[in-house]
């Protein structure tokens, strides 16, 4: 059976390129960067090639990038370590009710330790306006966060009008977006947009698990998370993972290179999809018109996600029923838009990388329609 | 020119067996481990199958094993998560003077956030006594941290003494060990010896750099780090590194199967390292008797560190002047032990693995010889 793998937006597959690199480094480029001798700083230069690589990507200047395990922590260390470091300046934090649970666990810890939070919800549609945000923030705001596309359903957030708005509002609160479901699909630019603090990841990019990057504007203060050594500043000390950054300096390159054809190639997918889809009766669209390429949520009210995914698994199709960081819980982003129990039980994420063909969209619809011919609809 | 790397102590080369299961799981076994569906779940079983390694290796159930970035966020993890759980009974924290920079600089933190600290010294052979750790302990402390084995010198702490003299003088205290130079090298028992967190790394047993795993003991608790998805209990969240885990869990059973004939080789090695080094006037060893045989810690006084780490590496021997991530700092190690500056500044650590041998050794010596004749002794 083939395997039609339409779940991009909770990982990739790794590159051959960037998985033969990471074998590479860990057998011959194998030195701890920080010693002192030539088996140092062959590592160290590696190292510092794969940060340029992210910072062209995003770009901006390569001492602003900060390599992590993933984008989990890229968003605690800007979210935690940000606010700490402002709080002297304010006491309100505000968000978005949709971003990931990373962001969202982070909020709450900050709640914990006394800061107001406020969590601006998407209208029915999945979208959040410049304004809607803008108008989240007042004087005793230290902190912005939000995500520049939405992990499940796919909103391509209007960042720059958000960053102008928000400034407006207030010129000293720190802003931070992550980029994770963006970042190597659609152009980002910091040198452009005055953002203070930016997480991106290597798994969503066909790069390996276990790594991530943080963008911290010059001049712009954060409370390390985690302590140590004198690696990256000490602002994340730790042994740099060579293997994993040199692996994801490599996918960013190569996704920046493929952007804007990966970009067409997935329009026209989705414009099949999107034609597939209203050719069958019942079945919605949660994503919202300004959606990113990647990402398609579609509901089969009466028809559980669950009994949905685990009969396309059966067909070898992998779909996911929302975020996979959740593990099946029911979906705060639908929820957030309030859609209705049965459009919220019956959800699937259906999400591409620029390698999907349009092959493999057919067998999804062909595997969809068997499943619901087969599953007896509940209700 | 051959390369000699007896720097293993820095970090160790990735062994072929876990570098190509590496690589496997990057290009194969690539789903997301929390994915509902076949491809989440083979990740998973896979993860699943590294955590029982490691937690073979420490002779522990795997339910207490998390994975983290590596050794310096599993003590950060340990000491600031676990202090901070336990703060109601109690504010002090007891830790030696010469930790890895991780637990330093943890304690720094613990310190900011209005903890008392007490840093044990060793004696100037490098020793702490089990009756050392415990005097420190009173009714007010809450967390003792101590490595099993030192990453400098080498020091074998006496870390089943010492774990029950503390628990003798306050048995609610929290115990963590940095077990980081020790994993694979030392028997760890944790069904034998009461230790509640301790820290492991993958790149110092031929495993791949950032990872790492903490223990944590059944019903201990901490407060998490990082905050986000539902995986690894909400102790530890953010996608697995799924290469990196399985390949970390390769290396540690390698490790654990060639722990003794490695330790047997070992004991051959440094028997003839000491007696090269008695040969030569005017070298000292700064490493204890009790030491463990995969680092030996020397000074040539009157020669620089730095000078003879660049001799040396350009007749292709790499060691270092102590550990890597102080990237050249003076060792507070050497400094705790109430060493002169003569001593302290002619540090060299040459650290061992399983896969050293005799040749290496030899060779080092010829190039010490060669650096000591060329180089101007200082003053």
């Amino acid at each position: 059976m083939k395997e039609i793998y339409l779940d991009n937006s909770a990982t990739t597959k790794v590159s051959e390129e960037a998985a033969r690199l990471a074998y590479e480094i860990m057998t011959e480029n194998y030195g701890n960067p920080s010693s002192l001798h030539e088996k140092g700083l062959q590592a160290q230069l590696a190292v510092e090639k794969a940060r340029k690589q992210i910072a062209n990507a995003l770009n901006c200047d390569e001492n602003c990038i900060f390599f992590t395990s993933g984008g989990t922590e890229s968003n605690n260390t800007a979210i935690l370590g940000g606010a700490d470091a402002a709080k002297r300046r304010g006491n309100k934090v505000v968000t978005t009710a949709f971003e990931h649970s990373s962001v969202m666990e982070s909020f709450k810890e900050l709640e914990k330790r006394g800061m107001e939070t406020v969590y601006v919800s998407p209208n029915e549609k999945g979208e959040i306006t410049a304004e809607d945000l803008a108008d989240a923030v007042d004087e005793n705001t230290v902190l912005v966060s939000f995500m520049l596309v939405n992990n499940e359903i796919g909103t391509l957030m209007p960042f720059e009008e958000a960053v102008k708005a928000i400034r407006k509002k207030n010129p000293n609160v720190l802003i931070h977006c992550d980029a994770v479901q963006a970042f190597g699909k659609i152009q980002i630019s910091l040198k452009k947009n005055d953002i203070d603090l930016l997480s991106v990841s290597s798994h969503k990019i066909h790069g390996p698990k276990g790594m991530g990057a943080l963008y911290i504007k010059k001049g712009v203060r954060i409370t390390p998370l985690i302590h140590g050594g004198e690696q990256q500043k000490k602002i994340r000390p730790g042994t740099e993972s060579t293997p994993l950054i040199c692996a994801f300096g490599l996918a960013a390159q190569t996704a920046m290179k493929e952007l804007t054809s990966g970009e067409e190639h997935l329009k026209e997918l989705c414009a099949y999809f999107d034609e597939e889809v209203k050719k069958r009766q019942g079945i919605v669209i949660n994503s919202p018109e300004n959606s990113t390429v990647y990402i398609r949520n579609i509901s089969v009210p009466g028809y559980r996600s669950e009994i949905m995914l685990h009969g396309l698994e059966n067909m070898g199709v992998y779909v996911s029923g929302g975020s996979a960081c959740a593990k099946g819980e029911k979906s705060h982003v639908l929820k957030s838009m309030g859609l209705k129990n049965d459009i919220i039980d019956s959800a699937l994420r259906v999400s591409f990388s620029k390698y999907s063909t349009m092959e493999e969209v057919k067998v999804f619809f062909e595997a969809l329609d068997c499943c619901m011919n087969k599953i007896i609809k509940v209700k």
